[in-house]
């Protein structure tokens, strides 16, 4: 048994930036309904400020086009058309673009290579000034609609992932490296506010890519604004049917993993200090893997939440809903993707982790491998506790806590929790027998289970404090708030006497 | 311990028709924005079929007026235009009024005697003939707007408990027969296809009055249509500021009082058979005993529920929110007010035991003093499990029950649990300190914590069927459903191996 | 033909603060759903910044009141829940009460003289102090809920119309001096921020009260923020069963009398300069009046708007809707209500008016008793033009201007016109036989007949810039916008050829 | 001058079956949230019962999947995820699918064949038993999720316009009847109660596919449930960029080529009478061309929907919105797509000629090439009026009917007026410059324009009955309804003293 005293005046190094930025499948998705659905219910209930996704540029947003004129010249034009229709989806739910620059659209690419389902092109432009004017008329399009002001606060990443063959044809370094530095100098040719980065790179021979962007870029004099990496904490999948299987990784592994990372860019006098941001993050980096839709990732990733903001500005998690093709699209409403939120517009355990982190207020008085402690100034604690249960780990987590507090002071402790008891969306389809087509009540059931089981009492304070005890399920989160309450009974009311029966 | 075997095809005695027929506060304040928002939640989860209520008549719907003309005549002229957006309210929520006649317009009263807080006139009418236009008038109107098919399918009942001298001056037995006689001539007169009916009494000399009312009624050569009452289970009130207490009574007493009422009714030849509807039923009959909002009511209902439709046609819970203003304003949102709603559309747990009941498909095939079970044509077992703790009762509820099933097949056992640990949003309300204006955030808060638990699970069946162990808390209320499920895992899914990290 | 030329940097006097705040029924009304939707409507379409209307203490809203204590000593409670849930709902609609003191509840009433169909006590208080307790602890109930910084930006005004004797017994002048001492202290020592005025006078005696309240302040040392008054600008009604039927007066009248209000506060040294709020005006000042719902009423009202803000600091123009029941609850829908909106959500003309004053950007560069032209830093010219034909006044109103333009550009015309052949609702509904109830459809009907006929095309400039020509119907205002446009035809596109079949 | 005399007894034939069905875009399509607006509205005002489009089977719906299993033999697996979406969004706008059964999932084609920017497959099967196990599929699972007595409702008709090789690969005539054949017999084996029919043939070589269609299904003995075709109006376009521009023809030619084919199928005993569902018809067959967006082709289809009813059972408008790829995303929101609504949610002038019609009630008592009028049993007419000018025509309409009427009736007579001047987006869009981007206010004025002008005015009664005169502006389209009216003025109310002022 863990026994923990904490006083509010205890200050520990914490930097919550959880709801900066969210993953998104393709742009092209953001057209449909129910991505607008999953957004809205993430918007409301935790509130992100970007959201990043790829697509931008591929061909079923229709920007690129080229024609033959009356003389037989090509000439290119760009249809908004449907980037209008996203964008104001967007900022009518109050979210902005973080843009990441890429794919590369069919009539402007130099070879054919496609990646996914839904084949966005990977290969270099054939022209790179008809590249840089695309950026740019995408640019100035967007600060005409939405203002030049607005506009420059989108940051902008170049590209993404350009360390794997799949995303950038053969991984060619050098060709990335032309690419970030023509694109980084059109768009600070437009506007020298806005704030660009890259190189979007995922755990893949990620040292010398970062290293060699950075002495590329020094090299160029590019005076970037950021440094983009992804983080992902599964090993290798093993595959079966539409699914993959992975093992967690160690926590640790990654947190040491960024502080490399940031320890590389620090090398660099001129970059020493500068932002990274992660682009991308989850348990697992592949759209099909069932541990996504479980109590576990939420435990798991509320433990990241806890680190991630340690060495980077920001964390992105990979992604909000389930409206997703990149392997197709999903069999089942629970497939394992990255989403937040089920189709269905079903909350997942981790959507809550989210919500938990949302709520932390004022300075941080704890943390732990398990648990995190905020004190804010009405002197009001909150707190969130996980248990991931997985490869040595295992049983209930008992934690027992003594809050310094105001003997005067009448104390609510409110408890919000969620485990594979309380709100356990998957366990139920599961049990439901893992139907494809989910009814409409069967959706609504699903909505209905997919929420924490909420408690509040009030608790004494003795001279130590207050003195809670947790005892966590396997793979829960739990969020609690202490808060001093003003007691302000109506004239004859008792609630003990509404029991005196 | 209890262990209970179930088949199938059992049949228990069991009318469910806890949907006909709820109450509401006084007509006027269906033209609340709040009303409407709680009728509204109400309707979406449960879906009752009828609504009563007090007012029709009264100053606030602002229907009869009298006028001098220019020869200095009185004249009466009739306005509807609250009348239509009450109406169009309930239309628009998909539930159709059970009409209750009353109370008295100021002008066409014969004394000054009123009624609660808002002051409904409760004497005769000053002119017999107006009374009878006035009712003829206000139903035509109503068939003209909502079509005659329509309105003739609304019962009718004569004012609200004549047998109580503050509601019917000196409770005057004589004067309100004459009231009925005329009214129930009038309408049958207006259209044959009415339902009318009498006397709304409440249980204050009940045996006395119905018997002299059929004895009325037959002597007149009345064919009514019902008969009604009230039905409240608790005994006097003890008061303390704007609250009051009661003791429960045993549930028996109130059951075989109802017996009476159906054994009087059929000793009339004439009116034997008739359908008896228990136009308002709760456990307190005073909109300020805090039992309203516990679990114990919620409780202590669904027993009532499991028996209401023994001897009666229909049961009209008292009252579905708690816009509600018998005794003034409320000063709080928890103040023992009769809703199953509470201001701030916050579902009371009284608000899932009909929710419960609503789920009930089938046959029955279980009824005890602490459960009932049901199996529909699909193979489907529901079943909802009750224990309210008050007076000599205590403690948990262990129930065991094995239900026939097919060896073949694979079950689904679901669970909705309401008790005091996991769907008590007044002790949340408490613990924070019982405020009386509550924060847009403290409102969210109540409302997402006024939920069931909902689990599920898969359950193997063995020689005698499948077992269930029930555990409930006090005063909990359990909803289970017992179903058989196809499983249709996608290929390669496997529910297991996501935990398998 | 006028004919009139019109420089953009020509500049004229106008203070345009239509939208400050606007009137409504008691407070007790504000409950209802049908007042919300009108009011969203009215918010969404137009926007004021405040609310302002009778009955914060009226026995409806059930704040204040009184009970014996166990020694038998009398003690006050006050009750928020409606003043909450009204308040909620004027912020979820972005609009701030322009709070009005009053009138009288009951308990705390001197006497029993009430006003209204719904009976507001319109006596002094009982007691000084307790009225002066309401007053504070209202106000801090309010800052509690809603912010000190947000509560104290809320206009305070004492009373309304102590001039008129059914609004404050026997228009004592002295006793409501008192009343504005004792109310004006208490709340400026509870926030000095707070901005409190007063007499809330109409025309009756109004220069009289104005100087005497004046010296009053003076003499007692008050530094009172604002003086207000009332503005109506008909005659005296003639009555015919439940209406009344006036005569509009000239409106130079009514500017001369504001104008005199003016000079008379002036005459002030200490307050010289003080902002007049007009808290009430409208053509008729009775809520039966058919002259409401005509488009001669918008057409009128629109003059006024030209002219309100030339001594005022603001006008509020009584009330946005007809959910009102001074005189009783009204027989129809269009029954001469003040509002801009009729029940049934449908927009009066009058409505427009405000709308199309919205829509007036940038600085005055013309103004005159039938138009009033802006121009804002686009380069758009937006106007309004109104013909209210009354008393001698006929016919159409035909007006030319020339406005500057450039002749580089092309110019976009684009009219919206209100007049009695394209947005008379009212006309519609007579000629429907002036149903009392309306059908579904007859609302949907008479709520797109209610909306302005909208054109636009393209106009040509010469030597002297662009010329407009305008016939403005009977009754008719019509809003235009002449503003450059960038032509952007696609490519192959032509708005010509499609006809061309 | 015409002068039309019309009594309500008259008797015309007619036949009003506008809102069976209505076209949409490739159902990949419906998943987006603009296409969901879209049709809501279109719903909500018109109401149509069944919608038709294609690409049910095509890559983006991802139904059809192969793979190989673990012995390396190809298996076939299905995917309803996205269908399940469409239908669900379908059922709850209350419209039912007309199912055209193609294109060819890429993975069953016989070919690489595809048509439209979004790659249709429009190849053989590769294998008719998968073809055919395909089809049994899908209805297998739409009857599951929606009951099999509704989905069998749904009509089904065999692949779209195979009489053109760009929709089926050399338009080859026997490969189609082959194709038929399975799918019919597989359809009609599942359940007979289906309605299967086809060819589904457009304008070219059509007589001869029809015939030879009838003799290949006669000789194999399928008792086909109806025959379609399609019915467009306009000749060959004239390219210029992005858009096409061609001249309307002559109604009459394609009502007579409507008539052959109604008598080719008389022509077969077996198949005479047989209904023929027009499962496409426009003005233009280009979703490009800009007469779709005008006034002219509201009048154009107000003629062609007098007259489709004659012949045939239904015709489908083609299509109901925007949302529409097959040339490629739309550069801008007028573009001439064959939409009723706009993209932004703008209803085009054509979409009022579809409310028109919606109206006609009762029997037809007048029908013209400018006009039809019917009367209903409560005594209203109901009428259009149209006035498509083209080719030679020109000019205004005048027309003047004399309707029998009751001299001691009061009359209704009420006009919705779209015409040029009144209800005229297109213009209004062109007049701001044509922007392709539309800012939020632009989409909100365009809206609001795209209204008809509603009048009404109460007509006086002579012998002769009811005069009418109208004045129909170029392309203009009216309704009208004369309705008697019953007076109910209010105690003291008279509309003509409201302005006595």
């Amino acid at each position: 048994m863990k026994n923990i005293v904490i006083h509010k005046d205890d200050r520990v190094k914490f930097r919550n930036n959880m709801n900066y930025c969210v993953g998104t499948g393709r742009m092209g998705l953001a057209l449909q309904k129910e991505y607008a659905e999953q957004l809205k219910l993430v918007q409301e209930k935790i509130g992100f400020s970007h959201i990043r996704g790829h697509g931008l540029f591929s061909d079923d947003m229709s920007i690129y086009h080229e024609y033959q004129d009356a003389e037989g010249r090509t000439q290119v034009e760009y249809n908004f058309t449907y980037l209008d229709m996203v964008m104001d989806m967007y900022k009518e739910l109050n979210i902005k673009p973080f843009l990441e620059l890429g794919f590369m659209p069919g009539e402007l690419a130099s070879g054919t290579q496609t990646i996914f389902y839904w084949k966005g092109n990977t290969t270099p432009p054939k022209d790179e000034e008809r590249w840089c004017n695309l950026v740019k008329a995408t640019l100035i399009h967007l600060m005409e609609r939405y203002g030049t002001d607005e506009v420059v606060s989108w940051p902008v990443e170049v590209w993404n992932e350009p360390n794997l063959p799949g995303f950038w044809e053969k991984a060619d370094m050098k060709k990335y490296f032309r690419l970030f530095e023509i694109t980084f100098n059109t768009i600070k040719a437009l506007d020298s506010r806005f704030k660009v980065g890259g190189p979007a790179i995922c755990g893949v021979d990620d040292e010398r890519w970062i290293r060699e962007f950075l002495v590329f870029c020094r090299s160029k004099k590019l005076d970037i604004d950021f440094v983009t990496r992804h983080h992902y904490t599964t090993e290798f999948p093993e595959n079966a049917g539409h699914y993959g299987y992975q093992k967690l990784s160690e926590p640790q592994l990654g947190f040491d993993n960024l502080k490399t990372t940031r320890d590389i860019v620090d090398e660099f006098r001129e970059y020493r200090g500068k932002e990274i941001h992660i682009t991308e993050y989850n348990t697992s980096y592949i759209p099909n893997n069932p541990i996504h839709d479980t109590n576990l990732n939420a435990a798991y990733i509320a433990h990241q939440l806890s680190r991630l903001g340690d060495v980077n500005e920001s964390y992105s998690y990979w992604t909000f809903g389930d409206i997703f093709e990149e392997q197709g699209v999903p069999y089942t409403p629970f497939h394992g993707g990255f989403g937040m939120v089920a189709n269905g517009c079903i909350p997942k355990p981790t959507f809550w982790s989210f919500y938990f982190y949302k709520r932390l207020k004022g300075e941080c008085v704890y943390r732990s491998d398990d648990a995190i402690v905020t004190y804010d100034e009405k002197g009001t604690y909150h707190g969130i506790i996980w248990n991931p249960v997985y490869g040595e780990r295992e049983g209930k987590l008992e934690l027992s806590f003594v809050l310094d507090a105001d003997k005067e002071k009448t104390y609510c402790m409110l408890q919000q929790i969620v485990d594979e008891e309380t709100c356990n969306p998957l366990k139920i389809w599961h049990s439901l027998g893992e139907p494809s087509s989910l009814a409409v009540e069967q959706k609504e059931l699903l909505r209905d289970a997919a929420r924490p089981l909420i408690k509040a009492e009030n608790l004494p304070v003795d001279e130590d404090g207050v003195h809670l005890n947790f005892d966590i399920g396997e793979n829960g989160v739990t969020y609690f708030e202490l808060r001093p309450v003003t007691v302000s009974s109506d004239r004859g009311y008792s609630y003990e006497r509404a029991y005196e029966c």
